[in-house]
């Protein structure tokens, strides 16, 4: 029987991604998506209509195109559909270098240097000291694992946090809620990089963002609802925090109005921190689609109850 | 007899260098160079007067503070002047950082997502192929293997030019100017971390900055003599090179009315790139003084007609 697949992304160019994965699975019949489409047995899919899942009776399984499944749990599905998540696919070099950039420029001052500059002032700015300029990581997934070895690459004392204990070569780790003001005190730059649950909804809060050390700066490049946008607002203001680069938010496009956009401690960017890259994707998904469809074990498997 | 040690350098803070010196010595007399004083056994030096090495006549070695030797190399030296440089002591993680910094900046085109965040603008730009953009650096000593290696862990293919051929795990080396046009030809961004010598002086023209790729980019961390000032405004003005990341000039501080201040395309820093971090470098200095009065090998010695 010859395996059908159907693609379903409606914010994707579904040509190419159907072309592509033609030529990944040349034994397979691959479809795009449309309303009242047979039911296949695999799925590839960002962000589906109810009605994708609702007529996709069949599945054996789903290939989630991206890191986050939030999206997909978000929608009705049916209790026993085995999701599979991408693992990396050239997206983790790119957090890597997106997460540095944003550190490296808060650590060295450059955004200091480049006002200097605009004055045309000379002046050297007295170092800080490494040693004591801990990064801290929420979530030591594939991601947080890379973006943890090229902090550790620049020599900064690396945090981890995660939901249960993790052993990460070179990182500190914090497991659970009770560990998490140790992590925030500690951590003199913090990382989103957690999975969206409703247990990690609003964890950057009032509350936790004011356990970082005063002067501590922020990153989120997970997602918008991780953090409370008036909470971060307040604590830049009050000056407890020294600012954020933020790639997510609660509503993507930012809305025009928003204070994000102009705030001088922020440094906004749109959703770009790791972008799925077409070719590297297909290809671990058709490997993976064809691992288990002879029964082989493969990464990725989500556990819909835990959130990820 | 008790080891003689004389620290010189007239922009240091000299209390400072003196009393860690001594704390790290503590068998040795260490003192601060006095026109007049003494001959000393070591001298510890950044940028001497001529009259330091006029009166220093009975120096075992002189351990330059800094890894360039230029300025030392240019006053009148005796002939068998033994003198050892700084190996890194904290100065290969800062150059790392800062020519990641400045190559993740044009490859991830940050400043053009600030620009478009100024303006309230939600646009993804398409990312570049990493494969594609290969990063050329002048210059592979230990900085320049440093700065490699934090390179190639944001997966860059890099190439490395140096006098001679030296075999680098994961760079593509190109020795001597035969090869230097290949080398440009092939890096989409260069990084100058080369010594400063007759061989090197102005080898940032016109003629090779042209043998770039079109859009190239261009990082001098080493010394200012190395780029033609004017060359570099020409090809950027033509359109040829994106831009330029600046840490050195010909004249330090860079003089108000230079044109790379207020050049939108070039990016100034007060030569911060790698500062010379007191504790580290003492205590290397340190270690190195006692091995060579014991007559062991050290690292660092300089080779005055090679010029570093």
């Amino acid at each position: 029987m010859t395996m059908q697949v159907v693609f379903c992304d409606p914010s994707a160019d579904a040509e190419s991604w159907v072309a592509s994965l033609r030529r990944h699975l040349p034994g397979a019949q691959v479809d795009n998506w449309i309303d009242g489409a047979a039911a296949a047995d695999y799925a590839v899919a960002w962000a589906p209509p109810q009605a994708f899942i609702d007529q996709q009776t069949r599945l054996k399984a789903l290939f989630n195109v991206g890191a986050g499944v939030d999206k997909l749990l978000a929608l009705k599905l049916p209790p026993h559909l085995t999701i599979i998540r991408l693992d990396d696919a050239g997206m983790g070099v790119q957090m890597a270098e997106y997460v540095c950039h944003a550190v490296i420029r808060h650590f060295r001052e450059f955004v200091q240097y480049e006002a200097q500059a605009a004055q045309g002032v000379w002046e050297r700015r007295k170092p800080h000291a490494r040693s004591a300029f801990a990064v801290g990581i929420l979530g030591m997934g594939v991601l947080g694992q890379r973006v943890a070895s090229a902090l550790r690459h620049f020599e900064f004392p690396v945090n981890g946090w995660s939901r249960s204990h993790r052993s990460v070569d070179g990182v500190t780790g914090y497991a659970g809620l009770d560990q998490l003001p140790q992590f925030l005190a500690r951590s003199k730059a913090v990382v989103c990089l957690l999975p969206l649950t409703p247990d990690t909804r609003n964890i950057l809060s009032r509350k936790t963002l004011a356990q970082l050390p005063a002067g501590a700066y922020v990153v989120n490049v997970a997602r918008g609802d991780h953090l409370v946008d008036e909470d971060l607002l307040a604590l830049l203001d009050s000056g407890h925090l020294a600012g954020a680069t933020l790639d997510v938010f609660r509503t993507e496009p930012l809305p025009g109005g928003h204070a994000f956009w102009r705030h001088p401690k922020i440094r906004v960017t749109p959703h770009t921190s790791a972008q799925t890259l077409l070719e590297d994707s297909i290809a671990q998904i058709a490997d993976k689609i064809l691992a288990f469809d002879r029964g082989a074990e493969i990464a990725g498997r989500v556990d819909a109850a835990r959130g990820y």
